[in-house]
Parts: C-alpha cells; structure tokens; sequence
C-alpha cells in the first residue's frame, strides 16, 4: 500500500456503470512522514469519503478489487483508508 | 489509473481474433493536470472511441480485462473514460 | 519478494473489517545487505509479528493474498518473514 | 502494452514443459516512434513467430496467460503481435 | 522474465509452511548480455536448483505461482530457468 496525499478529482464521460457510481480522486504518493510528495499523481476510486488534502492508504493491483464496490470493475487502484497516524523510528511524524 | 495523452495508433499483425477487433492506441502519461507528457509511452486497447489527442484514463494490469470486450484476451491496458474535467488544489486545471 | 526494513507504523480508518485486524507497518526497500534503505517507502500488512527495525522479507500483488489472514482483502503487500541470515558472495552480510 | 525491440534469444534449461516448448526471446522497449531503445532488456515467450530486430508489441502480467500456449504457465510477457505501422500526431513514424 | 544473476541466499523465520520447504535466492537483474548487475536485488524462490553464481531466468507476480511448488503461496517472484546460453544481435555473448 502506498501513503498518499490527495490532490484533485477527475470527471469523465466512462462507460463501465458500476465505475461511474464511484469518486475517482488524482492521489499522490508521498514520503513516510507523509510530507513530501514524490513520483507522478495517479487515480484512484474513493472507498472511504475521503477529499482533497487528506493523507490516505491507497492499495493497487488486483488487490483494489477485492472490495464489494469495485468487484469485477476496471480499477486498478483504491484509496482504502484515511490515515489518523504515522510513526516512524518512534516518533509521531503525523497526527491529523 | 494513469492520467494519459492519446498520441498515436499501431497497426499490427495479431494472432488472437478478440484483441484484433480493437483499436490499439498509443498513449504517454501525463501529470496530474495533463499538461506535461512523462515517463515512457505505451499501448492501450481503446474501449471509448477516444482519439489522437484526447485527455484518457487509462488502467493497467489485470483490471484491464475486467469489460466484456477485453475480458480473458491478452491485454495489459485499456482506455477505460476520456476525461472531461480536472481539478486541482481547487484549481480546474483541464476541461475538454 | 524484497528485503525490507520496518521503519514505522500506521493507525488509519479501514472501512473493510478484515483489513482492520492486522497491523500495517510502515517499510523501506533495502539493499542485499540490508544496510542501505532504498527506493520510496510502503504499508504492509504484518503476518509475522514483526517490529520496528527488523529486517524483514515481504511479497507483493495478489501474492499478499495468498494467506488465511490477507485472503479476499485489499492487500498488496505483506510482511512474510523476519529475516534472519543473509548471504552474499558467500559472506554473511547480516545475522539477527 | 509495450512496444518493443526482438534484440536476441535465450537456451535454458526448464523444468516447466509448457514453457520448454516455446521461443524465449530478449525484448528491449522502444520509444513510441520504435527508433529508440529504452529501459531494461526483458525476455518474452513468442506467439507470433517473430525474429531479431522485428518491432513487437508485448504484454505484460498475468495478461501474458491469456492466451492457449501460456495458460497455466510461469510466464509474465509474451510477444503478442508483430507491429506494421506506428503513427504519432499524424504522422507514421513506423512502417515495416 | 528477467535474465538475472543469483547472488546470495536467505535464512528467515516464515509462518508458511509451503515457503519454508523452499529455497530463496538473493537475485540480481543483469543486462541483456548477463554481464552487468542492475537495478535493485529481489529474492525469488529456487525451482530449478541453482545456486550463486549461475544467471538465470526469473518470472515475477502472479506468474511465479503457476508451478506445483509455489501455487497458493506468497511468492511473488521463481527462478524458473538456469540459462546456457544468450545471443544478442546474432552474437553469443553468454555461454555457460
């Protein structure tokens, strides 16, 4: 999984329904402490309510289907939690 | 999903009958305001009639072959949605 | 599968409730000798009861699933082992 | 998919039947006009009966079992198709 | 696949008991040539016996499970070939 910041929304004219039922986010992977942001922005469908500026945990592969909402869809990539809290080498680097 | 630009076609000699019923299209990243195309180009099956030019979502991997015309044929990345709108830091920063 | 290092921890909202049992760590590629971190750090999910420091090996895409625990969840990453020999060049590079 | 270069083959020794039928070949990615090589070499099983220095397209993942030969096989890249013709902005870049 | 070099070998503890029966090689990506090491080392389970030293053929993902050994296991990455031989640009450049 990798922790990411979102940083827009996308709208498209998509012909699959049960993806058009769904918040397809623009994400950002970022650094451990969840600060900086490093490689190129991705999409990803939104399982969790979560909106522009929240630090998440975004899962990809085959594993962002194993979900009910995107079961057999085409999506490749799933923001699967909002992050509340990240420690590294024992200290708390972010608190939201 | 990759935020992509369509920029070519491939015309090509394929053995498998349900990939040669497809349109295969050349597209190349861009970032997350489709401005700038990045990393390497690659070859998608076009499930949206999108063209030469457009602003695509594209998904990769084995969410690919999760449509009916791609499902179980040797395909690797499909054009799933044209883009219509993106939004940035609050910033529409694409429309079609 | 990669030799990692566990750097730190995560406390999220996980809507999916098997996710939510498990512990994801934070971690970071090292080199054959796990000495030097390298590339951008990842979650997993811990099978192994690991901590902070251990040098650890995980496995990726729908190989993390292929567990009791991961099974049907949206996993891409698990740690699987806690290393605790390495070789290289037939010198012991690392011994818990 | 990736468009790539034919740039050798390979002799092994296999233990999977499947696999021991078919061509191995080393495959190196090309930009999008097919001029360029870029990136790794790889190697990928030919379905298509293509030779070194033919311009190819190959897939990638479990897409490369999607086809009778590979099915079942440990197999992750096949060359699907010996490509024709390449065209980028209107202009064909490619032809065989 | 990738054409890789194995350089060194792993001991660790892991719950799984059909990974545990196996052996897991440090490995390391070559060149199309099998002279030079690049790219970051990984560790594959060893199907065809081979030991440090040897260059081999690797398959990654979901491949690396369509072998009796490593089926329903997490493993992510095999060694699925010992390699005699390469040629490139109708050049021998490897021999075993």
């Amino acid at each position: 999984m990798k922790i990411s910041r979102v940083i827009g929304s996308t709208i498209s004219t998509i012909k699959s329904p049960r993806v058009m039922e769904t918040k397809l986010l623009i994400c950002r992977e970022t650094d451990a402490t969840g600060t900086e942001e490093i490689g190129t922005s991705y999409v990803a469908t939104d399982l969790v309510d979560s909106g522009v500026g929240d630090l998440v945990l975004t899962c990809h592969g085959s594993a962002a289907r194993q979900t009910t909402i995107t079961k057999e869809t085409p999506v490749d990539a799933v923001i699967m939690a909002v992050l509340d809290h990240l420690e590294v080498d024992g200290e708390v680097v972010f608190r939201k």
